[in-house]
């Protein structure tokens, strides 16, 4: 979907029940937005689901660590695009980044955040090292987007 | 309730909804907790319904920034208690600290984090400044946590 | 807390995100209220915590079916009492009865709805019959708010 | 995108934390599925974004009666189709149908439920007619389906 030189993007619709009586998107449906992001990321870029990594690898991602800066407000009817990059790749955690922004109107960032998983089992929550196949995953995704970037 | 040297702290319950595929709490839960814990933080220790700031006072307080750190897992079941800081306060900004810590066990902090809000009229979204009936109870309630921690 | 003739009762407090953009609660949301107040009903009326029922005791309470009628519209800052009813106990199966008035102004009835619940283990999803222990409790409370209905 | 003689109906992925501490998707989920499934109805049916509904048409359309049955679990990772029709059309009310079906491996019906909205004016409340724009989109949508099974 995404040229090779683009972060993966997934674009996300702002339902009716994620506006509060501000009448605005409840701030932490965002970090929702931002976990759904991270979903497709897996099954788009990885072509792994998020399910199976769960259930079937027995790896869970919990998040220990989170910021974010809310530049606009969104209302229902927006559709923002997300897009998902690693900033950092630790020997058991990940940190996620992702930026939000507004699909029309081209008002640009609307939300930009990251946020830190350890990698742990699920069966056990015992930490692990980020398992080979999604460091491999990671760091193909990342290189792709570097050597994009790169002077010929 | 809570004792001149103390913060203003409420309970919470982990509900069965609150918790994800993982089997812990999703983590944009403990934001919703933060801004429960505010809510309450408005009707116990200013005495002001939220709803009321909301849509008699005209005053809404959406965050532009958050943070947090995550300490421990929380399973359905638990409790924690949620204590609510005034961390910095601006001219129209708030910066709200919180702090959860596990009821049963006393095994200390579960969640830390802080976020910004900004005060704006809920009717046209137009920027404020804090409201005066705003900043004086919320000097009061810093002061009577200095007070009670300055010694005699 | 409840008097013997009346229902099981807990109060729910509309939190600011349970609002929608038309204004009021989600109506999916009221179905939430149904679940805490039967949460509510475990540990304060039978004495069993529903984490334990769910993961020591391994029995879930999958919902099959639902109703409900929403008579009145509730705004964030309502505080409504949800009184709980056995309305049928089966070999498998378990109707809830639910009750919401709104708790200040006694303007009635805010919504009423029942769901059936049928027995499973927790672990795997297998189909039991309603064990003795809950079948007694369950029993138990019936019996109470009959004797108390009856004429001496 | 649906042959003349189908349904609109939606696809719907059961997210991360659409799951419940029992491991299936949190029944009130089921009911904001049918809300989903029917703001994509308006936009894809009928050409009419939902907020557009609410906030430039004035009308909002809240539920005052559901019911729902629930015939299998579902699970994180699972997908539904999920259609919608309209089975009666009342004065100002209108009685919504919906049928969700496990997208992968056919094994049939998922969840089966209908509502029943009355049309309000979104800024007082106040009780309407369904508006002839809508009750025209509706009545277009159902002779659409009747047409198509029609024999010739």
């Amino acid at each position: 979907m995404n040229a090779p030189s683009e972060p993966f993007s997934t674009r996300i619709k702002v339902c009716f029940s994620d506006i509060d009586n501000a009448g605005i998107v409840y701030y932490p449906r965002f970090l929702h937005y931002f976990h759904l992001a991270m979903e497709e990321f897996f099954i788009n870029e990885l072509q792994i689901d998020f399910a199976d990594v769960l259930h079937t690898r027995n790896v869970s991602l919990p998040t220990v660590h989170i910021e974010a800066d809310f530049r606009q407000k969104l209302k229902y009817g927006d559709r923002i695009d997300m897009e998902v990059r690693i900033l950092e790749l630790g020997r058991s955690s990940i940190r996620w980044g992702y930026k939000g922004y507004r699909q029309v109107g081209g008002e640009g960032l609307v939300v930009e955040g990251n946020n830190v998983t350890v990698c742990v089992r699920t069966d056990s929550f015992e930490k692990i090292d980020v398992p080979d196949w999604l460091r491999a995953g990671l760091d193909a995704y990342t290189a792709r987007l570097e050597t994009a970037r790169s002077p010929s």
